[in-house]
């Protein structure tokens, strides 16, 4: 679903990637590292799609929290995984959100 | 695919969005969008995916760009139908892109 994000400024991890064919455990780490994600200090909300191109974008209160995620151990692991089994290429981007609006639509 | 952006910094576009069921003319000017948003001075890229969540980054060199293409007159046009027919809700956050790391896989 759409993340509910506080103002502006936060931060956006943009991971935008490409599978390979394997799926050896990809779905099981996928999620479990979205519910790690989650648990660590400083995270906002996810989201994800996926169709030929995969996009996760997750959000975070600053830039430090991204660095803790990104060196946590289980994530590390997860990390090698993708590069030797999971990802034929990926592109990660670091970003900080200035500015934001929502549209909801009336019932 | 996955865009092939400049060295940080540059500007990123996230829209994130979930749509009606309605589907009047969404696919057509969808991609006249797409064409119209490569042709605009600034432009560096685009990445998109859609399961029940859409997510579309676009990719800019400047704050200027993404403002002078969100006030584009068919874009205006584009817009203003989606929040009357296509989009249940949306979330745009425009963002300073301000690392960027990527993974390819040996062949």
């Amino acid at each position: 679903m759409i993340a509910k994000t506080p103002k502006p400024p936060y931060y956006a991890v943009i991971f935008s990637n490409l599978r390979t064919p394997l799926d050896e455990g990809y779905a099981l780490i996928a999620s479990q590292m979205s519910e790690l994600a989650r648990e660590q200090p400083g995270y906002l909300g996810q989201e994800s799609a996926r169709q030929e191109l995969g996009i996760t974008v997750s959000y975070w209160e600053s830039l430090d929290a991204i660095k803790q995620w990104k060196s946590n151990s289980e994530h590390l692991i997860a990390q090698e995984f993708g590069q030797k089994k999971w990802y034929k290429a990926y592109t990660t981007r670091i970003c900080k959100v200035e500015r934001d609006y929502s549209f909801e639509a009336e019932l």
